[in-house]
């Protein structure tokens, strides 16, 4: 996608290397025979001591995060009760499909400014068996308050709806640490996709103190896909073990470039939301389908249309590219919009 | 599960390591990142070549064979018609689940001397809008002859039902050639994971003429997983490329355990069909449950029960172990038998 002179604002991830020692040890024969569905046991260990309370049987190591969410949906969609699921818009692509193939009917709350509005929330909240919320937000890169997360866990753990908390972007918060939605009633959905750079492996997993959910997932998991590839979650656990250093020298790389381009962006007119994690940004503006085309086919910029996440009249950019790249492409965009500057109102 | 002295004819995966090819060119930065969701076009041009008038978009690279089912059940039950399958049982214990985790209800036709029967299985096929079937078969160990391939695939095509076939033992047949089922209707399933050892990478397919279906399954698998695990592609690709060699020494191994096992049985008086490719055996056992119990303490011999496949009154027995091993198992089957001659019966 970046040859022949194109920017690609598009797809999301990152573009830097994943730690170095990931590459030890991988012709262990081991890997190549059938491994615990549930996951590499030093796997699911080492991410307990990232989790307050949690032991090794509280995770299912997954193909990616997308299978956790099926999985995850498609075993609530079995439990008794409501088959609605609340969904806040915008939101990540795949939400609203996951749960359909599951057979979950989805409800959405508006997000107010990117953010979740819980009196909106408060009235929806009833109605449902769960709640998918995804903090820091692709595609909307705000983090929601504390206070909010408090809340909501709170208000579902009163009410019994379970939450699907996907914080695949915890490691990309510029402001503060993730706070960890908690309690039996909690399902976290996480990744090594974005964390260490490592998104073809395919290496996600799922969290829960409820062992009879973990183990409702695992029975399905034998029969759907067996263990997650071996390879990626030997990747997986060497980059854990990496030093500590990697990640916070990515959030430095990321913040950069979310300054660069927030800053370019504001500077051009646009009206938009200061990212606080991942690597997106999500301005405002009008004819989208034009601008898409035009910005393609006579800028070579490559930006995803806000509808496809459920907000028409945005459209998203994810900076995980080099500075430089950044600064060319905010050099098109402001020769695009030449002309065009209505589009911004 | 080999160690402490225990013999496992449970597990059926190879025992004998990768083409030492496969290890080649995997610090390869584009393995790294997204790749397209229906898998590696090197892969898929790859496997083009083996199957006639076969393209590369014919084909999906999927989270082992079990992914490809999963995907598959799933697309189907879209589909309009009849919510049956047909299974035949015995059958590999993931059908039926995957197939109810689909939403697809399960009918049976009864296998005779581990072949399908085919007057069984017209009464039958009117009523559904899939069948699956399974030569080389797990757990039976028995080929389907040509001339019923041959009659399935006419008499589906004729009355508008998909076959799916699963073929993931087809490099593992001692008689004969694979007999490939043609047809817009037919979906084939298949593997890396026995041809090549590496079950523990998860890389399967399905392959299919009809490309709107493969669409339907591509547009699912973008949410529901993504692209199957990069590493584990790479090193198909590889396998793939190894001399055929490889695959020849194999099947002289495993034709050289059947032999043995098959022989040893027979001599200890069980009933059992000899196996025509894949590798178990499926001997006839009364008691199963006692006798699974004491195999298992008194003499650390591993078996699985036929009534997992479907199969009461059975046990399932992999082969997947060195001679040695399988003479000790024997050996001590012997010893377990003294006194229970009439369990054979």
């Amino acid at each position: 996608m970046e040859g022949n002179g194109i920017i690609s604002f598009g797809s999301g991830q990152p573009d830097l290397p994943p730690p170095k020692e990931i590459f030890r040890n991988l012709e262990n024969p081991r890997l190549f025979k059938y491994g615990l569905i549930q996951g590499d046991k030093r796997l699911r260990e080492a991410l307990a001591e990232e989790y307050p309370g949690a032991e090794a049987k509280n995770f299912v190591i997954t193909n990616g995060a997308s299978e956790a969410l099926d999985l995850v949906m498609r075993a609530l969609a079995q439990e008794p009760g409501s088959h609605n699921i609340l969904l806040c818009q915008p939101y990540y692509y795949s939400y609203p499909l996951i749960a359909e193939f599951a057979g979950l009917s989805s409800i959405y709350t508006q997000l107010k400014e990117g953010l979740i509005d819980l009196d909106d929330f408060q009235k929806k909240i009833g109605k449902v068996k769960a709640v998918l919320i995804n903090s820091p937000s692709n595609p909307t890169g705000r983090v929601e308050a504390m206070e909010t997360l408090k809340a909501i866990e709170a208000l579902t753990k009163k009410l019994g709806v379970w939450v699907i908390s996907d914080e695949v972007y915890k490691d990309l918060i510029y402001g503060r640490e993730n706070y960890l939605i908690k309690g039996r009633h909690v399902i976290t959905i996480n990744s090594f996709s974005k964390t260490y750079a490592m998104c073809g492996l395919r290496v996600g997993y799922l969290y829960s103190p409820d062992r009879e959910f973990i183990q409702k997932v695992v029975d399905m998991k034998v029969h759907t896909s067996m263990n997650t590839n071996s390879m990626g979650q030997a990747m997986a656990l060497s980059a854990m073990r990496a030093p500590r250093s990697y990640v916070k020298k990515q959030v430095a790389i990321w913040e950069r470039r979310r300054d660069l381009i927030y800053g370019g962006l504001i500077k051009l007119g646009f009206d938009l939301w200061k990212p606080e994690g991942a690597f997106y940004v999500f301005p405002k503006i009008k004819n989208v389908e034009r601008a898409l085309g035009e910005l393609y086919y006579k800028y070579k910029v490559i930006v995803y249309d806000g509808a496809w996440f459920g907000a028409p009249g945005r459209i998203r950019l994810s900076y995980a590219l080099d500075e430089k790249k950044i600064e060319e492409g905010l050099r098109r965009i402001k020769k695009f919009l030449k002309g065009k500057e209505k589009w911004l109102i």
